[in-house]
């Protein structure tokens, strides 16, 4: 049954307004990121990873930079033990990187999460404990006093195990469906779980605060983070943590307006995997940190390499329109977008700025390592006259004169309009050609000869219906002659409005291009291409194109 | 190169501090919705729609509910000219629809699109120039007095043609990359086209603000919407709409925080289909105002046909973790999750409460055409006992005993976990029946005969080995009589510790279930059911399968 009525806002809004936030503008300072990918991001996957594919995972999370890793749930899971085993035993820890593991307020569990850690370099031990209105009443049945005993309970296991093994580990504490719990209560909760672990400055500890579940727009995530981080016991101690999900979509600005408001490290997955809707993208907060020009502290150069490793691994489909990464993020089929990105391309060359700000395009999508020739301008029957000279240019090096570009987009345009698909610069080249090189159906010039005399005199034969003859006719230079001789023969007018030429590098040797365009006597502009090792050549050409299409009509 | 160092941030703050909308909870009034799928979706489509497909989107958009459709920019292409006036002369308008035409501030553009329009019952003419600082440099080289005077001359011909025309015509005008636009200047020229236009209760107008890049944070968009509603000409004659792009994963918020900042309506398309990474995703929008108890306006209850025509017309797949319709977004793996879920839905069976509450899920599935049976609770190897206990009962009915679902969900697990794959509900249900009903490799119980007599006696035949013998032995009850016919053949114990029963509804008629647990001399807990017509004949055959576990180790 569609009806709103059977619900309303289950979380809880701070007890005083927290909104400081609001006055900064942007994040200015990578937090600490935290991968959750073997964790968050496998239990979600319809086939979790093997523990090879885990391994694989795991060292690209370490060639990509990040500095904390959570392994598992290790007493959950064999194969969860069993990794974090396999990464101990092996030495597979690198000297700056932290693992960290999962584990419930269960005692138990926790002794069992400390037998797999044993030996580790250093780990993060993660302890969590639901504490939501929701979970209270339907899950556990317990008062808040309940509750928070189960959390202090564990904090005092974690460090009692802790300083029994000797071992070098962190504490972290999340109030499990932070985001449906009162925030008086959480900031209970995790001020006694702070109190039990004393944290120090050497020696800080972690809160986490998870959006378990989306239940609020993100200002008001934020408002609790800061209310949080304002109210909290030894602040200066505690590394404060977000853990955004995304069931309403706006797990990113979760995130980003949650640092604003005060946290210091986000725990997220590559590409947003996670359980239902994922876990925040890492990726495109990375990115959107450094598309303002703030240093990410991530690599992601290699988008394509991760990407493909990304969807081996996971078995899940990155959407084609995922921030940064997807398919056509970078695309522009459309003749506006095209011609401004044409002409934004053409400012950089020309003025060189030390700022990308190319219209349409957040970021240079050769940051990313992918490529204009196949991921930005594309055709199909939305593109216009910008888009389809900047693919010739880009492509196949041709500057299409301004005046000409426009008969030459609604050519290609009308080409895909029926075809009802994208077309290939290879395809669009191909339009290009057919249309205007070598366009012969009414007449063939089929000699030339010139003469310097008085300025420039021809001799020009044309083949036409199966008969030939020479015209004979005078110019300023030799294109000029040429055209008036066509002129004189057919009786209509060959006026040269547009003519440019320059050198084609292709194939066996250097040839140029002469692109010619002639007003018809209907006052229209008709136009004709000639490639050729002699430029002389290559215009005669073009001026007989030009002219037979002005024949058409 | 990799290298943040070659950007800043590209958007404007607004002169003064505009943050009174953060003082706002949430959306509590669905906005005027407008679809742009047919335009801006469709002009990012690889294969953009041919016309019967438009139409079909179309009519499916109507279903929906929108009552303001853009269904295209008809002075640009054939096809959408076409469809304009397909739509117009087949009356396929209905009364309470508004169809929408996209046009730039061109007098040539602007007069074809008043003719595609021509006989419309009402429709609305959107006008647009760009604004931004980098298109007025770079695309344009033009002044901002010059870009200011190209939108004022299209609001002037939108006038003139209007009313020479007499039709029932709405004015929208967007400075296009608003986000990339000084908010005094944006500001500037929206006034001056709102002064041309002056616009009444009964003709208002609509000022459309894109983010047709994101380049900044949602809050400062936020602040950008503010500060031009505070200083809007006759604002409370126009509408103020946005229209989010999705480059930074925020589309969704800027929509969510704008509307906040006093936006009235909205322009996306389904599934955030739409230029690069997309417009803003109504269906989340409308969603989310829905999970928050707010009447949407739009009808999204049959979320799977939409998803299934969706992407049939656009040729695009909707990612498996896309908001309330992705395949995975109502997914429960993992034990902890799985047991929640379960608890929860068991607490509204024994609570029937008025708001939907259960954790983990943020809306009752059904709601959008969902199921629990494939949706919901999902086993593979990171799912626990309360999830195989829930599949069970929803999809066969067997209510199995607490104390028996530990020893059940390792059974699952190990078996998912070594075939490494997801198991069908009846997968679950050959595992359990495998593990616990005839269970007989040590013996078989072949016939039993009782007494009533000092309580009850029993005659118990036990085939071992090849030999059969009786075993005669007295209980308080007929299943106590036959364990202790059992301990005292295998002399060892056979007490019942679980013993629970229900009636199957299954196949031909009603049979029974018995669950049967026993303590073995470890201590331990073993496990057996049986099923059949007759309750005591279940009970034995569950004792049996009990005992046979218990002499396995």
């Amino acid at each position: 049954m569609f009806n709103y009525k059977q619900y309303k806002r289950g979380y809880f809004m701070p007890p005083v307004e927290c909104n400081d936030w609001v006055k900064k503008e942007y994040v200015d300072k990578a937090p600490i990121w935290c991968s959750v990918d073997l964790r968050d991001g496998n239990q979600a996957l319809i086939e979790p990873m093997s523990l090879a594919e885990k391994l694989e995972f795991y060292k690209m999370l370490i060639k990509v930079g990040f500095k904390e890793i959570e392994i598992g749930f290790p007493a959950a899971s064999e194969t969860e033990y069993e990794f974090c085993r396999t990464l101990i035993e092996n030495n597979m820890i690198p000297e700056d990187v932290t693992i960290q593991v999962l584990t419930q307020a269960r005692p138990h569990i926790i002794k069992k999460t400390f037998e797999a850690v044993k030996g580790a370099p250093r780990a993060i031990i993660h302890v969590y404990n639901s504490t939501s209105l929701a979970q209270r009443e339907q899950v556990f049945a317990k008062s808040k006093e309940e509750i928070k005993k189960i959390a202090i309970e564990g904090a005092k296991l974690l460090k009692e195990l802790a300083e029994a093994d000797g071992g070098n580990y962190l504490f972290e504490y999340s109030p499990e469906s932070f985001t449906g719990t009162e925030p008086e209560y959480a900031l209970e909760v995790c001020n006694a779980v702070i109190d039990q672990w004393q944290p120090t400055k050497d020696k800080k500890c972690i809160i986490n605060l998870p959006v378990t579940v989306e239940m609020s727009l993100p200002h008001v995530y934020a408002s609790q983070v800061e209310y949080m981080c304002k109210n909290m016991h030894n602040r200066e101690n505690v590394i404060v943590s977000l853990h955004p999900h995304n069931d309403r979509g706006t797990g990113v600005a979760d995130s980003e307006l949650g640092l604003l408001a005060g946290a210091d490290r986000i725990e997220g997955t590559l590409f947003g995997n996670g359980e239902r809707t994922g876990n925040v993208d890492v990726i495109t907060l990375a990115m959107n940190m450094y598309s303002h020009g703030v240093d990410p502290k991530l690599d992601l150069s290699d988008m394509p390499e991760l990407a493909q490793t990304y969807e081996k691994l996971t078995q899940m489909t990155i959407s084609d329109r995922h921030p940064y990464c997807g398919k056509l993020v970078f695309a522009a089929f459309s003749g506006s977008h095209q011609d401004a990105i044409s002409k934004g391309m053409h400012y950089r060359i020309d003025h060189n700025p030390d700022l990308w700000t190319v219209p349409y395009l957040p970021i240079n999508p050769e940051d990313v390592g992918r490529t204009y020739d196949s991921d930005v301008i594309r055709i199909n029957s939305q593109s216009g006259k910008g888009g389809v000279a900047y693919v010739l240019e880009r492509n196949f090096g041709m500057l299409i004169p301004k005046a000409m570009r426009e008969d030459l987009g609604y050519a290609v345009k009308d080409v895909s309009d029926n075809a009802h698909k994208e077309l290939a610069p290879e395809e669009v080249l191909e339009i290009f050609e057919k249309r205007y090189k070598k366009y012969t159906p009414n007449f063939k010039i089929t000699e030339v000869h010139f003469k310097q005399e008085d300025g420039i005199q021809t001799a020009v034969t044309i083949e036409e219906n199966g008969q030939s003859l020479t015209v004979n006719a005078a110019g300023k230079g030799r294109l000029d002659a040429v055209s008036n001789a066509l002129a004189k023969h057919f009786n209509k007018p060959c006026n040269i409005t547009v003519y440019e030429e320059h050198a084609l590098k292709s194939g066996s040797g250097a040839s140029a291009i002469a692109y010619v365009g002639i007003e018809g006597d209907d006052g229209k502009g008709y136009f004709g291409i000639g490639i050729d090792h002699d430029i002389i050549r290559a215009s005669i050409d073009a001026v007989e194109s030009a002219m037979n299409r002005s024949l058409d009509k």
